[in-house]
């Protein structure tokens, strides 16, 4: 089915936000089997709105919109979107109760205009909005789906997940299941020809990768009859990508590599330490983005000068003067000092250089050491990383993380 | 002049991408004078984006459009643009010198299809691309204007800034002129209070408030003759709004609040050391950013745990005891301790709740004290912040850099 989204806003026209929501619900869109054939972006302008509806549905057959739904008088797109049906609305008692117990719950007064949110058509289906007041709807009529949901992304997305979605699949003479896989540390094309393969031979499920920073994501989908079918149709696709990328896969669904390895470290109760001098800080500050942390991280130093490395981490000089501080020699002395300081079960550093300036022919931009201590052996890995002083410095950080992870489970 | 901006490209319907592209065009449009109606996004269809130019120029007199223009038969845009304008192309030799220079300088073979980017019809001004070989063009017929730009933000962008609005200008019985002024350190109600009579009483030149993170800015657009009247229109503007809000203007035009600091620190010849709880790293990380960090930054310490703000920071157990972890007497003993065992000019520390757990009825989550030694002094500031875990790490983040930045200019 061909589908179109249809923001609506004029925060977006005045660019004060980006239309991240468009890109959200293309990507799942596509995963469901829709082919999306154009995002509009119209103002809080009643006219304009019912122009960019009879022109969409003059396109495609489901129309998503993001947007309008609040309160006020600026928000118009369930009363147009009513109009265009040619439908009335009347107070919908359960949705009532629920903005009521929300206004409760936040302890902050319901003004009159907040009931307007509850105000629909009986014949619609309406859409749970389990993070804020107004819910969304959908409606089918005459081969013509309308799905409607709020502007702001935390409200959006767990509506069109929970409820969208189950909504679509009414039209369909299937269920969608989908399954994600988080794959860290192989490149994207080599992750792709390690499974080329299984992409190549499959209809049912399918397998969607995409690139994000650093890492690779597969999605699973599978069509049938019922979830529970869904999930069996994708175990075995599941257990021959997991078999082809082994290791190279961290996680499963919405998370992060330093959540995975923060919650690693404290389920096998290894302490931490961390000795920073190209990432200035970041390797810690991303590890403690974990909020378990706390129970297994102990301390970090920030060596920036060579004197520093020496002092705080018993670097000895004659390493830094015979193979300089960006080194695989003093990645590993920084690892094991701060390990060994700190009586840590894991000690893990970072030497670079993040450039612009400070590159050398023998050492150039990019050049990277990162040691690891663990329980009382050190080792290191040289990278050899591209791209911008931040990118590189990033990039040291996932490298870094990644290889804790791969040592713990191994 | 009403105006839509069109992006062309699959990746964006895919939702690989979000248009960003039509934010920051938007933002820049706002400030000139133009009322953007739509946003629109279809893919590399060659009917599908005639389509839109029809429907578009039947709205408006401006479209911009992004993305299309690279050498592959997917690039659709120009094409397109030519046979709804009816011209025809021809090779554009300078611009066809600059793409092979473009590839020689990068030292990558020029294959034939990235001639096809040196095509132009005759009376189009070609807008030259500095980061890239896709160049853009302007052209305008019978009061329809429209602007080409490449998809890629960092080669749109300055595209636009240096190429797109002169030309833009012309069309115009005047030239614009601008200036932003970045203000940190007073809320956002605040500053717009602070200059509320001097935005209310001005029409030209304007004035645009933003609320970016962690901070406001605010662009000062003028209407000339020249670019020279401009900045003469600005110029008493400007000193009216500096009076106002002081040293809260931290600086112009675009950069960040840790080159700001770097450069101040640089220039002052402060060295600067810190010492990171709730903040683990983050602060020294950010700081780090700044290239020119290493002539001043000596090190870091990140002090988890209480035993090591002992050991690493000389904070006093009964201070510990007495006060806690997360108090105005724990901050100042870290930042004094980092300062003299790094024997740096300034020592910088964070202690805090970031949540989600940890708070407590006396010490809550968002509970935060920033301590700072300078040259011999040290003080203390207690914040009470908002938000998760990642929000109230970062705005510490900022408050402590803004510390530094005052107290360095004061």
């Amino acid at each position: 089915m061909k589908a179109e989204i249809l923001a609506v806003g004029t925060e977006l026209l005045l660019g004060n936000i980006a239309n991240t929501n468009a890109q959200f619900l293309s990507e799942r869109l596509a995963d469901l089997g829709f082919d999306v054939y154009r995002h509009t972006v119209v103002g809080d302008n009643g006219e304009r709105l019912k122009k960019a509806f009879e022109e969409a549905f003059s396109r495609v057959d489901l129309i998503i919109t993001t947007g309008g739904l609040g309160p006020t008088k600026d928000d118009l797109t369930k009363e147009i979107a009513f109009e265009f049906f040619n439908k009335k609305s009347v107070v919908h008692k359960e949705t009532l109760d629920k903005i009521e117990a929300y206004f409760k719950k936040m302890n902050r007064p319901m003004v009159e205009s907040n009931k307007k949110q509850a105000y629909f058509p009986e014949d619609v289906t309406i859409l749970c909005n389990d993070f804020g007041t107004a819910p969304g709807c959908g409606i089918e009529e005459n081969g013509k789906i309308l799905i409607m949901l709020p502007g702001p992304p935390k409200e959006m997305k767990p509506m069109f997940e929970n409820y969208g979605i189950p909504f679509l699949e009414k039209f369909s003479d299937c269920v969608l299941t989908s399954k994600i896989l988080r794959v860290m540390g192989v490149g994207e094309s080599k992750a792709e020809e390690m499974i080329h393969d299984i992409i190549d031979n499959q209809t049912n499920p399918t397998i969607a990768p995409y690139a994000k920073e650093g890492e690779m994501i597969f999605r699973i989908t599978a069509k049938a009859d019922t979830k529970e079918e869904g999930y069996k149709l994708i175990e075995p696709l599941e257990t021959e990508i997991r078999n082809s990328l082994g290791i190279a896969v961290y996680a499963e669904g919405e998370t992060t590599l330093e959540n995975v390895v923060g919650e690693l470290l404290v389920k096998k109760n290894l302490t931490i330490s961390s000795a920073e001098s190209c990432t200035g800080g970041l390797l810690a500050g991303t590890l403690i983005n974990y909020p378990g942390i706390s129970a297994v991280y102990k301390e970090g130093a920030i060596t920036y000068t060579n004197e520093s490395k020496v002092e705080r981490l018993g670097v000895s000089e004659e390493t830094l003067k015979e193979h300089g501080a960006v080194s695989r020699e003093t990645a590993e002395e920084m690892a094991k000092g701060v390990a060994l300081r700190s009586n840590t079960n894991i000690g893990i550093s970072t030497t670079g250089i993040a450039g612009p300036g400070g590159g050398t022919k023998e050492k150039p931009v990019g050049l990277v050491y990162v040691g690891l201590y663990f329980n009382g052996e050190v080792k290191s890995k040289e990278f050899h990383l591209v791209g911008s002083r931040e990118k590189i410095r990033i990039t040291t950080v996932l490298r870094a993380l990644e290889w804790i992870r791969r040592e713990i489970i191994k």
